[in-house]
């Protein structure tokens, strides 16, 4: 029980798939040349095949896959490229991250926005969608962005009936699958999602440096950098075909490999079995969790309707107080606000934040032993 | 001789040294988790640590590092963030890639911007300082853009006499160093360099995905991208320190453990040591080139003043050509216009471009055999 136990997963999952490592390091070693910059054709075709594997994951090879170095990049080149105008509807759910607050906040200084936030249910969690429906007759949408999974409290999003909802008075619909990409099996073929955000560091157990976005190819954001794309060199301007026109300067080999191996893995262990391990480990963190009076869990009633991120205040400690603790027993976790204060208003745990623990499915019993014992020292000193 | 023969070392150094493949992926199986998001030191350390080993190697201890994931991102980040106004008059060296000329294009569609070019002599392709110092009197220099080598033709700038007389005139200077920096030993100390870019993946022999600038941190663009920095999270803004404001969203750890890894490597190596050895390489590329009638090289008549970067034209053959049967020889090169029409525009080799040979300090003898080989087929059957 050295080892420690790991339960910042939403952070970044840890460890990878053994296939991951030894991928990245042979195909790095071996290949690790410019995609596009030179006659070298496995860069080119390792790229290719890692989109097809994802649209393959997401049911939806019509589709068209745009690398960016993070999923935060992502939404910025989605979010700064739409043609937005005045008095915009735009629709966020209470759960959004700062990597769309912090977009939406620099938007509202070059536009007249109306901010608003989906219909949740604050007892039980659940989407409203009822009242979603009529925010939606009384405000129309015009863009529409949702955390499929909250990374502060795991609730899932009802994805695809607020977007048929919205998608009908032509809204453009924006879903950032961060901690649910290669996790939650999701069928993203219906023309209802126009960009779907993915960070490869994350549930979809790559490596840093690799994310990205899955769009229909039929709305194309203005770019937000500039630069050279490996060819069409002579154009002044950057190529005006997806995905070119957002993937300028040298693209991440070597984390497109550990995005390919990855996902290579979740094909093969298979996303059904992945999930369900994630849910075990799941309820064996809420039942540790729950074996203590002075833990305050804050989840949905439904935990069948959540990812394995879980939300917690301790009596009469701070969230950091927590964190440094089981850090000195060997047990990580993430304390405070999680890059998320709009989801701790919310759930009314702004400004002191939470401590969070996340599973993955590598979790084993010797790391719910040890976060139990950890608990036990601290709830005795309590 | 069975490998094959790489001489694309200016799209990216290949190998790379040992020790960064091995660092990579030890320190990413070990610690492979997210900075400043969670109670884990080492990958902060390991951050902080990367940025003082940048700070050394540029003997300037007093300015800031930057992270971003590619040069053309970091470029991005500085001329779409400075604060230009109409008939700015924005110098840039007739040797620019598309990572400069096209946000500059980007931003001539926002203001009214005078472009102006700094006076090379198109014979022995050196800058002329006195034609310079007269363009900077006749029009003030409000930018100065300069790619401190060509990754075209290799041709050096003279960084501190243009940017000492440009500084005079307030001018903020921008450097691109994506193939100097570990290379050419530069003394970042003075406030005449506002802002200079590094590439970590090429001469600097790190792995994708890690790039930046060094900056005085008094002038600060606004950011380009926005999200979360992992702290300051309650902010609505990204966070107005230098580097949290421009370095929004997870930090690629891996790439960062690369660069760490390489850094070490050129300070025990010794970056004289290492010029040395490319000159070297330098040298038989040319002597190899020079065997054959049918090539002209195109580079300055001084080659004390390039780094090992060739173009070369052959006679009656495409450059694609000329790629295509040196790649079924086992001999990797680029051909076109490199992301760089206007270097080719001002060499005279637009739009058809170049066949570009790039050593590393990593080249053998063999590679040396292998492309002279290769090369006299072409002739024989040419």
């Amino acid at each position: 029980m050295d080892k420690t136990a790991y339960f910042n997963n939403a952070a970044t999952t840890f460890p990878k798939p053994e296939e991951v490592y030894s991928f990245v390091d042979k195909f790095y070693r071996e290949s690790g040349l410019n995609s596009g910059r030179g006659q070298n054709n496995s860069t080119s075709k390792l790229t290719q095949d890692t989109r097809n594997l994802l649209l393959e994951l997401f049911h939806c090879p019509a589709k068209k896959v745009v690398f960016t170095p993070s999923a935060t990049e992502a939404i910025n080149v989605i979010l700064q490229g739409l043609p937005i105008t005045d008095n915009y509807n735009i629709y966020i759910s209470p759960f959004e991250h700062n990597a769309v607050t912090r977009v939406i906040n620099h938007l509202q200084g070059l536009y007249k926005l109306n901010i608003i936030t989906l219909s949740v249910n604050e007892k039980n969690l659940t989407y409203d969608l009822e009242k979603i429906k009529y925010q939606f007759a009384e405000n129309k949408p015009n863009i529409v962005i949702i955390s499929h999974a909250s990374n502060v409290c795991g609730v899932i999003a009802p994805i695809t009936e607020i977007c048929t909802m919205s998608h009908q008075y032509g809204s453009i619909n924006v879903i950032d699958m961060c901690q649910t990409a290669g996790l939650i099996d999701t069928d993203l073929s219906s023309n209802i999602y126009d960009f779907v955000v993915f960070a490869g560091h994350k549930t979809l157990y790559a490596t840093f440096g690799i994310a990205g976005f899955i769009c229909n190819g039929d709305i194309k954001p203005k770019p937000l950098i500039y630069g050279g794309a490996g060819f069409d060199s002579a154009n002044p301007n950057v190529p005006d075909t997806i995905p070119e026109r957002y993937e300028v300067g040298s693209q991440n080999i070597m984390a497109i490999a550990g995005l390919y191996a990855a996902l290579s893995w979740i094909k093969k262990t298979g996303i059904h079995c992945i999930y369900a391990k994630e849910k075990e480990n799941h309820s064996k963190l809420i039942a540790v969790l729950s074996e203590f009076d002075n833990i305050r869990i804050i989840t949905p009633s439904d935990v069948a309707d959540t990812v394995g991120v879980v939300s917690c205040v301790f009596d009469s400690y701070s969230s950091d107080n927590i964190g440094q603790i089981l850090s000195q027993q060997g047990v990580e976790v993430r304390t405070g606000l999680h890059c998320a204060p709009l989801a701790h208003k919310f759930l009314g745990t702004f400004p002191a934040g939470t401590v969070r623990f996340s599973v993955s499915y590598f979790n084993t019993d010797d790391d719910f032993a040890k976060l139990r014992q950890a608990l036990e020292l601290i709830c005795e000193n309590g």
